[in-house]
């Protein structure tokens, strides 16, 4: 017997294409003709601003401003740096003339629109901002006193994807990169800590996805970065996504474009710096890790609407009466404060089936349906409904209860749907010793789990084994995860006390 | 007698450089290395981003939500719509090529980044959305039932402009582009005229600047529109600043994109469309219009800091004393609201002098400054300074009606500010009927008057004496301004009831 399910396939059938399908169902995003571009629908982008809120916030009590840096990168500021140009050049959208001249194609009479004034020195458009950022702290810092530099940018970025996925990996995305420059090497790692630190706990609070806090090792870090920290998601085919990265920069960067500043001895230094960024990226972690066979699940503190009250209006005589009883319970709802904000609250009036709208609501995954019919308002009750347990499941509740229990329902759906990622993703994480196992887990083209390994392999090993197998090492765990007693590497056989984490990722 | 001022030059001077150096004062935004691109620093970072905030939120009061299109415009697209591509096509930024190969310059051995991989189809970086929108908007309309759609963007867009002025008119500007499409003629003018009244109001009420709302003329018009709504502000060197439009787009757009849908007579129709943005050039207008010989003037409503407490500290044994106090008085002012948000309030703890600190928060256009010393903690009194009065001129009041009296302070400022720009702006535009008054008004390269004439010139015969005189038809003005008994053209003679007002602008 199979059960209906709104969305086709199912993740057990197809789980990439049961992913588009969600983003379609839930109205959330579109490709668009721009190649390897998004459209982010008002749903998607609602739950953008409301990531970029937390965050914000989040970003300022940790003593960083916002400010904004162009977006064109002359080329020549990417030569400064060869191995961070190097990283980006082969997917930079690169402009070279700044003006089009309209010409009437003899042959078919048309105009086309034709491109003019090259430019001298041409541009990139940022893949990510070290290089402006840098030019601008350059300029800024001539003593210890103006350090540290703690700002942080929102803007666009792009980078010519060949393969995009949408969220995960697009040719433009949104996101926010963080930029530091400090006086003392300890302070940028410090901070670089601490974004990472401030990742995972967003990921986790706000977002209930419970990553995997962890280092990349040197083969996997960002262009230009002494040290990489990562945030990896597991996601429902257990598949790894990276879904934020603090990086510390060493003095890569400030030597390559001079922000050196007299130090508290009189000597002329340069600084140290770090950069980290999340992105829409964590928008795609966010539905692969929560939603089901019936479309987005969307944690409440980044559902755009919480609550959606549908009137049921049998009979004209007392639709009025409903719809007026469910606008008052929308207000009252509306006073309440959910971890500060008022309760985003919805009363679907639109003149459609109960059903057309409650499987409306149910793909777009607003936490709690309530429905209200003439019979309820007789009776003071309300029809319940959370989108994290079965679509069939209905509570009658007296609506007192319901209004009052309404914060405290939000939050347990907030930490069930962490509880069930963190269920998941505990019991698909496991330890293995031998190369066997790494192959036999990897051997197929299914989903597979991850494996956590002593490692103890170079680079070069690194890259040969994940490109045989197609994997990668996501990162070395943070904290007891990341290390263990001397046990021989899989690969070398060396004794190590290292643990990486071996997976598929996107 | 000369008074010292901490802004040289001063606006009577050269208006423009004092321009420049209030913003290098304030340390709001600087020149790149990006040509014509600039740097917007934290302090006007923070501007703009109240800014954000408050037309957001009226934006979504009035119906529209959120959504994000991509940077880059096929030229196809451009060539769809001739007039609006004509009007763009001098100022365009175009991509070319999709990565960098790396090559080592045999002469210097140095590695040069050479463009590669050039695109088949090239793209613009978007001046404007109507084009990437309206395809979207195609296929997203099918029925009347999917009207109206109503979407705002914030984002980045470029123009290459070959004078650029920083925040005023620069090759990239922060920005948000509201589209709509509706229905009917009819809905689509009222949205273009809704929003010119949200800008109008939003800029009275939350910038202090008393704009002229008004029409452009055909000549002067959008490139592709059938009306452009603007509003424009006068500062104080009596230039007009473009500060915003709204327009009504026919069905030239929807045309173009093939943006139709089945109507409630079952036949295909175009859509009707408007389109209507600020930029971050608003904060250009905001400095001419309020600040002063000292530097920038901020209106309360967009100040990043609303009060600043400068501790006075002569004495070691008293100074954690008077410290304590001020975080104690800081915490008391910001548990108050204005205008719903706490008010904004930072204690400058630095170790500077007592001078050094005021001057800069004078230049940094802060509203209110309390001075709080030894003596005052005795006597239970602050030492209060407003912005928008003489820099010498203190006030020593009772610590408790300071604070009683905090919120109604800035009101007063803010009320202040408007009053005095609408009383230079009233006093400075004048009704003129011949072409010699006109002339002579604009005879010079000074600063000139506004003047509101009787106008019934044709397009050709409107850019000549504009190129003639260096200036612009600025708008007909909304409401009684606009219209008057019929009276000569002070051009053609012809008897006319419409008034325009010509202007230098910016």
């Amino acid at each position: 017997m199979s059960q209906q399910t709104a969305i086709t396939p199912t993740r057990a059938q197809d789980f990439p294409e049961w992913y588009q399908q969600v983003i379609k169902a839930a109205d959330m995003a579109e490709n668009s003709e721009v190649r390897g571009c998004m459209v982010i629908k008002p749903w998607g982008y609602a739950i953008w601003e409301l990531i970029q809120k937390d965050l914000d916030r989040r970003f300022k009590e940790t003593g960083h401003s916002n400010a904004y840096f162009p977006l064109l990168i002359p080329i020549s500021y990417l030569e400064k740096e060869a191995e961070h140009a190097e990283g980006f050049a082969t997917e930079c959208a690169v402009v070279t003339h700044h003006r089009l001249q309209a010409r009437k194609d003899p042959a078919t009479g048309k105009t086309r629109m034709i491109p003019e004034g090259e430019l001298t020195e041409k541009f990139v458009i940022r893949p990510t901002s070290e290089t402006v950022i840098g030019a601008a702290f350059a300029r800024w810092t001539s003593s210890y006193r103006d350090l540290p530099l703690k700002i942080n940018q929102w803007c666009n970025v792009m980078r010519w994807e060949m393969r995009p996925r949408i969220f995960l990996r697009t040719a433009e995305f949104l996101w926010q990169e963080g930029h530091t420059a400090h006086e003392t090497r300890d302070e940028a790692i410090g901070e670089a800590r601490m974004m990472h630190k401030v990742y995972e706990d967003f990921q986790r609070d706000v977002l209930a996805i419970p990553t995997i806090p962890g280092e990349k090792t040197e083969a996997e870090r960002f262009p230009g970065a002494e040290m990489t920290l990562t945030v990896e998601a597991m996601v429902q085919d257990r598949k790894a996504i990276q879904a934020g990265t603090s990086h510390f920069l060493g003095q890569n960067f400030s030597k390559a474009q001079n922000i050196s500043f007299t130090g508290r001895d009189n000597t002329v230094q340069f600084a140290w710096t770090s950069s980290w960024g999340v992105s829409t990226r964590m928008i795609g972690a966010l539905i692969m890790t929560h939603s089901d066979d019936d479309g987005l699940v969307c944690p409440p503190r980044v559902a755009p609407q919480q609550v959606v009250i549908i009137p049921v209006t049998p009979k004209a005589d007392t639709a009025d009466a409903v719809i007026a009883h469910c606008e008052e319970l929308a207000a009252r709802l509306r006073s309440q404060s959910f971890h500060g904000e008022p309760l985003r609250v919805v009363v679907d009036k639109r003149d459609l089936s109960g059903g057309t709208k409650k499987w409306e609501w149910v793909k777009k995954g607003v936490p709690v349906r309530l429905e209200i019919g003439p019979r309820d308002l007789e009776k003071g009750s309300v029809c319940l409904q959370r989108r994290d347990q079965s679509t069939s499941e209905k509570v009658f509740k007296p609506e007192a209860e319901v209004v009052d229990g309404m914060v405290a329902l939000l939050d347990d759906i907030q930490q069930n749907l962490l509880r069930k990622a963190t269920e998941f993703r505990d019991s698909h994480i496991r330890r293995a010793s031998s190369m066997a196992e790494l192959e036999a887990n990897f051997s197929g083209e299914q989903d597979a789990d991850w494996l956590l390994v002593p490692w103890d392999g170079s680079p070069e090993q690194e890259e040969e084994l994940a490109k045989r197998l197609r994997i990668s090492i996501r990162c070395i765990p943070v904290g007891s995860m990341g290390t263990g007693e001397e046990a021989p590497c899989i690969l070398t056989g060396k004794p190590t006390t290292r643990r990486v984490i071996w997976a598929r990722s996107y």
